[in-house]
């Protein structure tokens, strides 16, 4: 049994600036470019976590509501919200700036889903994760239904059986 | 009222070769980097259907069940499920194969978002989409509770409204 | 001796989106960085053919007609037309569409030839090709000749034996 | 006279993970990458600092002590320790870390100055900057020496006019 | 009518490292990405004797027979050869080095060619090329038969029009 | 002992066209890019006087003068100046070129050390440096108050031992 380690040890800071290959014919930030960006902070902040190599199990629905423009500075912050065995998941929150401009907004935010491994790609057990703020409170209590919505859309749980994710859309009891 | 289109005049073939920048330090192709090359597919075939330039609106959840090593093959094939408005659906598949090993594998599938702009990056109509195989017509009628889901997910829907998405989790009649 | 296998087993579709850096200062895609897409493709080609690890031999005389430019999609398709020993050629067609345009041009063709190679990297056999389609047949046949005029240009074979390329430029019977 | 601000409040972090294009042949980042990742931390900082745009104006000397591995993940923090009308001074420091390892070592630091600029390209004046903790002050101060070094080293300066360098050299009292 | 310039005038020098994502799974440079390189090179051997901005007209038959391996350094020489109204030959040498191991070989040559094009793309004039040495006497006098080929395989001269390339194919007196 | 090597038996030049990517949002050259290039092209003269593979060991004082445009072309001369046991240091020159204007300028120049290593990446004797033109012996001569002046820097000799620094500043004899 591994000792637990706090949800802030992993928290991870990423900084980039949009390039002209990372853009649109628009000069927008490719949403696809962003997902890669937003991978590789998360995939650091669960190997702060379980200090192993990580590899990225699922990505959960993502929105993109802002245009990112070239030039702007993206700024992302992740940390892990839960571990299940061997598995993380990990909340992940982007900011973009044009600093010249003076502005700065929120643009996304997501959770990705890693799996430790050892150095033959076998999953290997990781540490519990222990929240402290209330909102690491809030993100490490729902983090149960979104892992059933992930395996009732991967096909591995019966819908009946997902019942915090049917207190969710029911307003049922769980 | 723009005259409907083929959901197969849409169909995106796109092939990569996976590079050592791509992969991380196992030699697998990082999920990030799977994510951008999908986006990139699926947005041609968003382009084709719409003959418009696309920005992504959102990808649903997607799930990395098989590594993909370094000199594979990646395969991807796009192709739009249904039209709403100025936003389209595209459902994406993607195949690794090691060919000298002959080996072949489905490793992932996904549902990305993109709505069409004009030259000022505003939302503009999009034609609607015609089924034909038996497999586009189930994508075209459940494309209804994706979008239900991701509504849901982005706070932008209540649960109670999702009549679709109630009677996929609940048996519900919709 | 290796079990023939059928041209079209080989054929390959990649797709790309011609992204800044792979543009000149008047924006249109550098010739070089298209016969390095092309090299790819033809590639894959290549290997689906061999099932083995291929390296570039040769790439015969390509002319650059229209210029793609900057957010275009470049479809390739790469097919073997016909296999000497260890040695394939690959016959590759590329398009340009600019599709909110709705303009799609035939820009080049081309004849790359590999080799496939063990793990030592040394020549080794690949099965024959048996072409099916006129076109297949057409260019398996004239692979002879255009086999003769890389023979000649890298010194490797006297014009005069050359049979077959003097049949195509002076009209003799070869 | 534009209104001073805090030298925190350009504080940059900024995280890179060491992929395989970025290193040589002994699997160590390359010393240039890593500058050109310095760069980009270090203008984020100045443009924060500046709310400009801002063109690298010169990089000090740079010493390199630790290899850093692929894989490694570089954290830089950047912050500006003092303005000259036009021009800021940048402090970054870099730190590696393998992970999995559990090692984290302070690589490098390094001071990079910017000029910002206005829409033509021209050097705009930029805020005095306010130093708070012991260390900003220190480096506040010290920021004058460093200067005239990078002067004289230009030619721009006669090392006799240097009174603050000749006195970190030589004891004098500047 | 322009002053005719030196062919020695446009040599140019070109230097790369072979980074990993520039090799196959064998650890060798990729053909196309050496095609790319070259591509760069004679463009800038181009623009040098055009002062013009220059598109890729064409490549003629490259064989590749050395790898070239990671880490090694790829030099290449390019010159113009001769030109043509508004298109220049370009011929273009590499030599591949593994520094450590004190071996350089001759890895290819190959003749490009370029057109000088104006701000809107349009072909214009430039100047001819006046050869020195023996060698670019040479490479002057076969430019025509070059040219002859390229014409050939284009399907844009008939063969028997081709009196330089049919001297050198037969041995009639051109 | 070596056998001492000739200094220009080191040179070096190195061309790079200027990419999309390579800017900033002014379409110039980033600093940080510039460093990343002339490290290459140093570390290749520093292989080539002692044939073995080299790390960077530091970077000094470099200053940005002249924007860099994109399409530019950049040349960079590198050649050994001097070796001390196992470090080099190198003499890098940079001109940028903007051809189709007809204008070159000299942007840069600084001085990068290089380490050589063996195949454990431990440090390994070089060959003494001979200089024979009379600027390869004047920056022989003054590369040793360079090197005290990066040892001052990093706080490896004390000020007062370095005398041929402070002969430098100072007009003191060495």
């Amino acid at each position: 049994m591994l000792k637990p380690k706090l949800a802030r040890d992993s928290h991870t800071i990423m900084t980039e600036m949009v390039l002209p290959n990372d853009t649109n014919t628009l000069n927008n930030l490719m949403g696809g470019r962003l997902l890669h960006f937003m991978d590789i902070a998360a995939a650091i902040a669960a190997q702060k976590h379980s200090n192993r190599t990580v590899v990225t199990a699922s990505v959960d629905n993502v929105s993109f509501s802002e245009p990112i423009r070239l030039g702007n500075i993206v700024t992302m912050k992740a940390q892990v919200t839960r571990a299940f065995n061997s598995s993380m998941e990990v909340f992940i929150e982007v900011w973009a700036e044009d600093i010249p401009a003076g502005v700065r907004v929120s643009t996304n935010s997501a959770y990705y889903t890693f799996v430790a491994v050892d150095q033959n790609g076998r999953p290997i057990e990781v540490p519990a994760v222990v929240p402290e703020s209330d909102e690491e409170k809030a993100r490490f209590d729902s983090a149960l239904r979104r892992r059933q919505l992930r395996l009732v859309l991967a096909g591995r749980m019966q819908p009946q059986e997902a019942t915090e994710l049917r207190a969710l859309l029911l307003g049922e009891s769980a």
